[in-house]
């Protein structure tokens, strides 16, 4: 390991990510609130619920956490990389609304509560993740966001490119398309499927932090290879979790990957092979981070956590 | 009616709409080809397929017309315009295959072929529909669009907020709860449910013309009422359509509306009625391209063509 990520300790790490979702919450419910922006004709109220129900109180906020963090590299911050970081997590929220309706993964549980679909009904779900999907872009492409609207066109492409057919929604068609077809996937596919699936959205997190704070282009390359790595160790530690985690701890059912013959890493390479692969890229993600020194210190600790993380 | 209409046969108007579908077919196709975009990984066989079947050969594609008639009165066309066409129906085609989704309207037949997920099946007709708006978003926020970054936020912000909780997904939510209540709404009830479910994407198509044609606040506002009764007159012409129509006309199934207690302003006011204000809003529609003389021909057209189609 690296001595920059040494210089913050893990309580003050973890003090950081509370603080930074605390400040996320704050937004969002900000956001999600019932008065309507110039051009909305109503805020329908059982749709307003759903879309908070799955957007607020929820997760370690990992993703919005990336996009500030990589913003304060370059000494960007306020409410505007806050709007950014939740148009992300709102997409990641209607991601997952989606994908444990009863046509997808069929999940009853989230975060333990009940899923989207369960507390509300299979409709209102479809809505809620429509909405979610369809506000990231409204805040994204608004002024409050950047003063600079080219800013805001990149935020919005980079944000839509990795959601979409090419990224994460590409990658859920493939992890349904394995499952359906029960073939065994190459190492070369499962990367491909992850890399969409969960990678393109924890990518573009580090991206959109150097996007918002006008970083250069090679600023910009060492997060997004950052982000790819640090994407990348998510996935197998969370794989890893799948394989040998219990229920109580992650909120919802385990070790359905296997059952469902999913393509995972650890069914590639055994789980000694991938404790170590999740462990190197960690470690690449923090090496990618060398051009800022002891400023990328946060985001080193981000990678570890997010590979070494017990939920 | 006035005269400026009149201007126009109705042969060189259907002329000139088949030409605009002809032009938008082509840019959707080129759009939703395999050739991947910068940043994007894969584009799913499967998935593309999917979007593709409810994107392409389809209906009379009278949003993206709108949007490239509108443009036209400034003088603005060409790829920029067709893009952001394109990214109209896109949405426009989204919202069709997930309101046919069985958990919302339950519709095996679209356009006289089957619907998507009967095509496809659930899970993909939802990643479809969620990426078509995806992709929207990626359209518009591209520089191929437009050159100026404030014109693309100003139609991603458009967009968004027509789609949205405040407009089409908020008013198909008002619609199902109206459905699952039973109970009869209120003539102001049914106004806003429409204007937020069909008629703020009606609207959007006309303004976004604007936006992109750079058109000054005034004749945005012209175009925005223009596109606002037009949306109105489209509604209750499909409710009248819907009332007397006839299942090998429409290619879907008709009489449901009524059969499920859906609110229409047909069945507040009665056939007559809504035939009378159907024909007024169309006409106000007309009234509003004033500030446009002779220019607004085609337009005015459209507005009678929407009230006055057959199916």
């Amino acid at each position: 390991m690296g001595g920059q990520e040494r210089s913050l300790t893990q309580e003050a790490f973890t003090t950081r990510l509370n603080a930074a979702a605390g400040e996320v919450e704050r937004m969002l419910d900000l956001l999600l609130g019932s008065a309507l922006l110039p051009g909305e004709l109503a805020r329908p109220e059982r749709l307003l619920a759903a879309m908070r129900y799955s957007a607020l109180d929820g997760g370690k906020r990992l993703r919005p956490f990336l996009l500030i963090e990589s913003a304060a590299l370059f000494g960007a911050a306020g409410e505007g990389v806050l709007r950014a970081a939740c148009a992300l997590e709102m997409v990641h929220c209607y991601s997952l609304i989606h994908d444990d309706l009863p046509a997808m993964d069929d999940d009853d549980l989230r975060r333990g509560r009940p899923t989207n679909h369960r507390a509300f009904d299979e409709a209102t779900a479809i809505l809620a993740g429509d909405s979610l999907l369809t506000y990231a872009f409204d805040v994204l492409g608004d002024a409050a966001t950047h003063a600079d609207a080219q800013v805001r066109c990149d935020l919005v492409l980079g944000l839509a490119r990795a959601a979409g057919l090419g990224g994460m929604a590409g990658g859920q068609m493939l992890d349904l398309a394995a499952e359906a077809s029960g073939a065994t996937l190459s190492r070369a596919q499962i990367e491909l499927l992850q890399a969409m699936k969960t990678g393109a959205l924890l990518r573009y997190g580090a991206e959109a932090g150097a996007i918002i704070a006008g970083a250069d282009a090679q600023d910009r390359a060492a997060l997004v290879a950052y982000g790819r790595a640090l994407g990348q160790a998510f996935q197998i530690a969370d794989d890893i979790l799948d394989a040998e985690g219990d229920e109580a701890a992650m909120g919802k059912r385990v070790a359905k990957d296997a059952g469902r013959n999913k393509g995972t890493l650890v069914g590639a390479l055994g789980l000694g092979a991938a404790r170590a692969l999740r462990d190197a890229l960690a470690q690449q993600a923090v090496d990618a981070l060398a051009p800022f020194g002891a400023r990328g210190a946060v985001l080193a600790q981000a990678a570890l956590f997010t590979a070494q993380r017990a939920h």
